[in-house]
């Protein structure tokens, strides 16, 4: 918090306070917070269970002390939204209740998008140092496909693990700065754009978002590391030191790209056919698009809600996909929707081969069935999830297409959505019932639904 | 093909020669089809392949053929609409491209909905004499738990259980004529609705469906024969042998009863909230619309697309669930909506106690894990078909809603949708290409899926 209290005082704003009076706040409970909760040893293990509940209340916490600096600024004046525009921030979502950011001060727009940041930190760790250990979803199988600083086994290697990829992910946001910079964005902006892209959270400082540069090489830049952030981080690592075979080899990371490029090619022939004059014009505003909401990033170049349908429907489709499993995007992602996949097309062979034994094949290793089991139940938790909270915000009386939209974007950690939350408009408008709501599927989406899921069932509270 | 020449003679209308022609082409094509492949051997039980094939062949045979008198009589002159009511019929899904039913003559009304009672008889033995032995799509889990006249093995039988299924469906369509004619329908209008109720069909021979006779007693009646054509047979077939106890404790049912008392009580809610004035004509509309769609049917006694949001999309929901297993009724059915549930939840647990087994009940018994990975796999392949489809229809132009409806509408034999095709407007309007696909889909959903896809595996051709 004191990092946009001095991008306050650099910019001569008054509001530097806000950000003081926050950090003081959140420092005090937390050291209060230790005292009280001090143990005698403190080189402790956590258990499976602390686990989950560390990892949840990490995001919880997070999202209550952000929203402190909104509720002072002014910026937001309900708790409720306060709350839900720093759950959307530290959950990498970008879905907004600002009407106009424009007017905010920059400490506030920076504090608004370096949450993504920090948020997106936390994922990279959460996703490929913690989660596989809890074996949440099947993101056991993680170490299966790219066996880098994942495997080892020990707790206190989580610290190891998690610098490694700190460095990288600092590494590529210094230059995505650089490269921002350098294609005429003015620094501030290129700075929290950064903050956006690396995170897969997708504020923007504009109302009309990247679109407001109107820049095709601002576009391209941003479309390359909004794929980079979809990457599984581990990769990232071992490129740095020099193994690309690694990369080329990852089965996720060609589907990612097939899935990126088929949905690109289509989409383009439907904008170019329906919508723009032009197939290159087409093809650009497709191509951010795509990569935008599949890596679950959320920055828009075009109001694609009055695309046709072909072309958003598809989008909500990939805002279920997702980016691959260890990046900071969210939703479903490619390693089990590549299971599922499988899985289906298996059942047809079987039928005509009953006894068969078919392995479900990631690279060269066959899944096991736990991890496939553990796939399809997360799958199905997250469509039921889906569907629960769609009725829920039906019943609030939104529009069915806003309403499925937006479920899919939260859920998935996109941002925005289709119709009265499409990308020129956004969550303002909605009711206290229906932002709260989206804010718990932020919270359930970028925890890999379980993590959050099992505090609820009693039997987790039992010794 | 002779029942409806009859029928028109008896009207006094002049087309009966329609229906003399085509089952005189039908009838030869037969005999010619008999003479060229009859084999030496006439007792040969048939292979697993064969039942596939068979299964497949015998649905597109009568799609095409039943085309015949819609194209003799002038009703639908173009060939892919004719295969289009065809199909819809045989596959007892009622989706129309008729525009208007009612100037129709008594033969061609009589067989339209005639098809659907012949499909009807077919899907329950397809769906508890087949389908079980062929293991598709979880289906053999039917006789885990109503171990009626299904737990035979011999190929013969399915003959004999055919006969036991086929008189359950003649009492229950006698008992319904009679109800629907003492409660004050004309004779004809009560045989037909019959065959489009106890096949959960759905035509009607009029444009408002059952909304035309505004009669509570025949809206009663023909929710309560939905209701018992959503049901499984075999248990129709013990409650009339005097064994009430496999109706009280079959776990499918009770969910079913459930499902249909809950979406009821919500949508209720809402119609009286935002619609009707009064809670009980909000009722009585959301009774009938709730069975009707869930039991696949189709009927309508309001247009429910001009229905507030919630209660329109519960709808789309419901037309995924569809009925039980061993019904007429089509879908996901609620067997495997409850192992997939039940699924999703086992997943929670097993991340607290990841070493425990945790077995899928159903009633007493256990489902295999054999059947748990044909439902999961059948669910993702209804899903990825209903997807796929509905990217398609979407690049032909149709709006997002109306494209969405009519997936899930044609995929779970429904009938009608939302928006383009909603219950007072039908598929007439929509593209040829659309036509097919959403005959492909009827097909599909028809047969399970698999019946279908199997054909399409080259491995499935080689000996």
């Amino acid at each position: 918090m004191l990092v946009p209290a001095a991008c306050s005082l650099i910019y001569g704003e008054d509001d530097h306070w806000v950000f003081v009076v926050s950090a003081f706040l959140t420092t005090s409970f937390g050291f209060a917070l230790e005292k009280l909760t001090r143990t005698s040893d403190e080189s402790e293990e956590f258990e499976r269970k602390e686990g989950f509940f560390i990892a949840s209340l990490i995001w919880i916490t997070a999202g209550i002390f952000g929203a402190i600096p909104y509720i002072l600024s002014g910026a937001l004046k309900n708790p409720i939204d306060a709350l839900f525009e720093s759950i959307s921030g530290f959950t990498t979502t970008g879905a907004s209740v600002i009407k106009d950011v424009e007017i905010l001060s920059h400490g506030v727009l920076f504090w608004r998008n370096f949450t993504q940041w920090l948020g997106g930190m936390g994922i990279i760790v959460l996703g490929i140092a913690i989660l596989p250990r809890l074996a949440v979803g099947g993101m056991q199988l993680m170490s299966l496909e790219a066996p880098g600083p994942t495997t080892e086994k020990l707790t206190p290697r989580i610290a190891e693990t998690a610098k490694k990829l700190w460095g990288v992910y600092l590494m590529l946001s210094g230059l995505q700065i650089l490269l921002l910079f350098l294609a005429g964005m003015p620094l501030f902006d290129s700075v929290v754009h950064m903050f956006g892209t690396m995170s897969t959270g997708g504020y923007s400082i504009k109302n009309l978002s990247i679109g407001a540069y109107g820049s095709p090489l601002i576009d391209a830049i941003i479309i390359a590391f909004m794929f980079i952030a979809g990457m599984n981080f581990v990769l990232h690592y071992w490129l740095f030191k020099g193994d690309y075979k690694r990369l080329l080899s990852d089965s996720e990371l060609r589907f990612f790209f097939i899935l990126c490029l088929g949905a690109i090619g289509f989409m383009s022939l439907e904008l170019w056919l329906r919508m723009y004059p032009s197939f290159l014009e087409a093809l650009r505003f497709a191509s951010f698009q795509v990569v935008s909401i599949v890596t679950t990033t959320g920055f828009a170049t075009a109001n694609f809600d009055v695309w046709p349908p072909f072309s958003k429907w598809l989008l909500v489709i990939l805002m279920f996909i997702g980016g691959c499993a260890g990046s900071t995007s969210g939703a479903i992602k490619n390693i089990r929707i590549m299971i599922l996949f499988k899985k289906g097309f298996n059942e047809i062979y079987k039928l005509i081969y009953p006894k068969a034994v078919l392995p479900i094949r990631l690279g060269k290793k066959a899944a096991s069935e736990e991890v496939i089991s553990s796939v399809t139940g997360f799958f199905l938790l997250y469509l039921l999830i889906f569907l629960i909270a769609s009725l829920l915000i039906m019943a609030d009386g939104v529009p069915i297409i806003t309403t499925i939209s937006a479920c899919a974007s939260t859920l998935g950690n996109v941002g925005p959505g289709l119709g009265e939350v499409g990308p020129v408009l956004n969550y303002s408008g909605l009711s206290r019932f229906s932002k709260i709501i989206f804010s718990l599927l932020m919270l359930l989406g970028r925890l890999e639904l379980y993590t959050m899921l099992v505090l609820f069932i009693p039997l987790f509270w039992k010794r």
